[in-house]
């Protein structure tokens, strides 16, 4: 007879061989299906989902959990233990027909949004939101009360859906720091900057974009033996084991933007390829949550490919393949890269703004879903903190304030913060890389990525799961998250100009 | 309550959904995953092969089918129920551990065939393949025993896993017209195209050739707004509702092998796109079997895109993308495509030689399978039949011989006829739309195959398997599969030379 733990480990690789199914399905979606497979797309899927849901939360697993919890000592299993009982705890709590009335409400706001975000239709949208919001605040409850004492409050219950491990006490110290320091710097370093013009911007043509585009996804590391490169409307990255998928998109006028969305997924599959083999299949061997996710993209991104000495290696490739931007300096690009410009949208901000964007997001959230906002007086807060945090007004104009985002139209609350705790972590986390690397700045000049990828296998990537976030942050960097390292990581960059 | 019926389709949708996600996988994995990706989808695609099996066996299956087949009186029920007792019987007739055991002497054969083949290695071969019929004569007589009296042999039951309806009775009459007509007619079609050039092959550049094959897809009627065309090693065709996906291969040397992969994948995937929409989902809406399959390529491919009236059409637009190729005219073009040749390789054959391949390949499978001829006699039976039928001797070469395909190897005896059936359904078939449409070279010199398409959709893509093949034969052109079509048509197109 197999042990309860074995038992476990074959039920839940069979649960990974069927997201492994519902990945490629959902890429394809995104990526190659023509219009008209949309409809059984769609119910394949939902199929797919629910035999996943099913299998995970069939009873004799709370039993068998249970009975290893108690027989496994190995502190190994003990972890894995942990994560097995995670993701069966979360699946299990809710029951079936509050998941499908989400799912419901949430799939009609979400598609009504659509046209109602173009036709600035606050009042219709709030008709089909308030449903969501009352769908959501009952699910956060049922989940802070299977967890006991874990969560302070119920929006820490959905946080903890994406950002496992990192609590609203946490967000709330860190987003206190930015709301004081960011503001005062933005003012500086737009009034600097108003000084120099950037490059005059050309048609750059697709075909030459594309093969510019991997290659700078191979410089980056990027293995395409173990992954592919495609183009979708909004970049992503997904993939399953051996097979890491990357998107990116494409601009005649500007260049930059498929650039930098290529380093920043490159920066997700390369966590994803080196997640540790040894727990492959477990959701031990997961990566760890989005806020450490998120770090990778973002080290990629900003503290990799925009760092003056990585453009200046990279500079000659851009020339190379795209014969209109053969003028452009490196200095002039690294200066179009770190413009700083406030504006209403958030996924057109910059890395200055783009925390207090979050932030916004953040405090009106937590506020709807703990009942201390009623979605009525959504677009109020907004403009108010917009005007406090970015210095600009909604007011009227929903369709660039509150109803810019999809995430809470099928009530996904709790993912917002992710993005700026994963720019507090990528900085962080490179500058401990920086401590162990004095050289680093000699070594991404000549184009050598290696000793970063491998010192962020060994202390991130390779970890999977089996540390919750901020141990895995202690054990890479000495400390928890500490907005300190972005902060000063923003100040040498943006003030002093020094990388 | 649901009635039985009901609830079988419901049943046969959601089954219907985890084979749409089956299909995305492999098609996939065929034209899309990285190297590194193989191992994972290989176990991805078995979990959920295994999970739609045991979903189709459910013992209440069964049940079900009692009840409704005592219970409903609708014709149109009674046919569906019949597809939907013939999907179950043929799962669930076979003991798991047969098909565990099948599965895996298949892909230890399929697997090491690869470098026999290559090295000439009959030996090596034998002792995999032994175990591989051993298996499927085994499977062939429980198949046979479940259906009683059907049957007139155990192969019958095995080709009737690919060649639903159509017997080896049927089959053996129709083969032996074909030993006798067209060994001299293939001399005498030789003997007169020696006399006459081809055009010299240049070189075609790839990705003005990509362009011109999907120009050539569309003028056949393929919507690409519900359907791809890719490229991949060997062209296939597959997809789900309203997402019907081509591959081709391109070759620099030879424009026509694309186009001719193109022609012949277009009417496999208009075929699919024509299906009933009102029996979606359910085994009954499903194309009808490979023989009808076939029809439907081959007659894309030879009856349409290689007609001289075709080719008249379609000779500008190929000047227009291929530079290389503006000295070629109409005429040399078809002469190209109709140039007979007989070859030691299957798929290298033109549409003469074609059939006698098959019908090698027929003569040695049914004596495999009905236990008339043992593995050991296997290259010795070729090397005879090859000699008898196509004046060729393939003596000690079992690469180009009976180690050339791939079918065998793991086990998929029954399925060759397909192509040789197809021929003839496909001559039959496009003999009865020239009866209907007597201007039909009118129409294809203007590149008008809308006519064409709505003959073919009323009278086979739309019918499904509501009627099995020789009864939609019959109702689409007044008899059974009779050969005499497709040797008419052969020797005006290779004699007379008149389309």
């Amino acid at each position: 007879m197999p042990t309860a733990y074995s038992q476990l480990v074959d039920h839940f690789a069979r649960l990974y061989r069927i997201e492994h199914a519902l990945t490629i399905l959902q890429w394809d979606q995104l990526v190659m299906m023509p219009p008209g497979g949309t409809e059984p797309r769609t119910e394949a899927i939902a199929e797919l989902s629910g035999m996943h849901h099913e299998f995970l939360i069939e009873p004799r697993i709370g039993e068998l959990l249970d009975e290893a919890e108690t027989a496994e000592q190995e502190t190994d299993k003990k972890i894995s233990l942990r994560e097995m009982r995670r993701e069966y705890q979360w699946a299990a709590c809710i029951p079936s027909d509050l998941v499908r009335a989400k799912s419901r409400a949430g799939s009609i706001c979400e598609h009504n949004w659509r046209s109602q975000r173009q036709n600035n239709d606050w009042r219709g949208f709030l008709e089909n939101f308030r449903e969501v919001v009352n769908l959501s605040r009952q699910e956060a409850i049922l989940r802070k009360e299977v967890c006991g004492s874990t969560f302070a409050t119920p929006y820490d219950a959905l946080l903890d859906l994406y950002c496992t491990g990192d609590s609203s006490e946490l967000l709330s110290e860190i987003f206190a720091e930015l709301k004081k320091e960011l503001p005062p710097l933005i003012e500086e370093v737009v009034e600097k900057q108003a000084a120099v013009a950037l490059f005059d911007e050309a048609i750059y043509p697709i075909e030459p974009q594309k093969a510019l585009n991997r290659e700078l996804a191979a410089a980056l590391g990027f293995d395409f033996t173990s992954g592919r490169m495609d183009e979708s409307s909004h970049p992503f990255s997904t993939g399953t084991r051996g097979d890491h998928r990357i998107t990116t998109r494409f601009r005649e006028d500007d260049f930059l933007d498929a650039l930098k969305a290529t380093a920043h997924e490159t920066g997700h599959a390369s966590y994803e390829s080196g997640l540790p083999a040894a727990w492959e299949g477990l959701p031990a061997g997961q990566a760890c949550n989005l806020s450490i996710h998120e770090s990778q993209s973002l080290l990629f991104e900003k503290q990799l490919f925009v760092s003056k000495p990585f453009i200046n290696y990279f500079m000659p490739i851009i020339h190379r393949h795209l014969s209109t931007a053969r003028d452009i300096t490196a200095d002039q690009l690294w200066r179009s890269c770190t413009r700083v410009q406030p504006d209403l949208i958030r996924i057109e901000a910059d890395e200055l703004c783009y925390p207090l964007h979050i932030v916004i997001r953040y405090e009106i959230e937590s506020a709807l879903i703990n009942g201390e906002l009623e979605p009525d007086a959504l677009p109020e807060a907004w403009n108010q903190k917009m005007h406090s945090y970015l210095g600009m007004s909604t007011e009227g104009n929903y369709k660039d304030g509150c109803l810019q985002d999809i995430h809470w139209t099928d009530g996904t609350f709790g993912y917002f913060p992710a993005y700026t705790l994963g720019a507090m972590n990528g900085a962080q986390i490179f500058a401990a890389f920086c401590r162990a690397h004095g050289d680093w700045q000699d070594q991404f000049v000549k184009g050598e990525v290696q000793p970063l990828r491998d010192w962020l296998k060994d202390k991130i990537w390779s970890r999977g799961s089996l540390l919750e976030s901020q141990e895995l942050l202690i054990s890479a960097t000495g400390e928890t998250t500490n907005p300190a390292h972005f902060l000063n990581h923003v100040r040498d960059r943006y003030l002093n100009e020094r990388y």
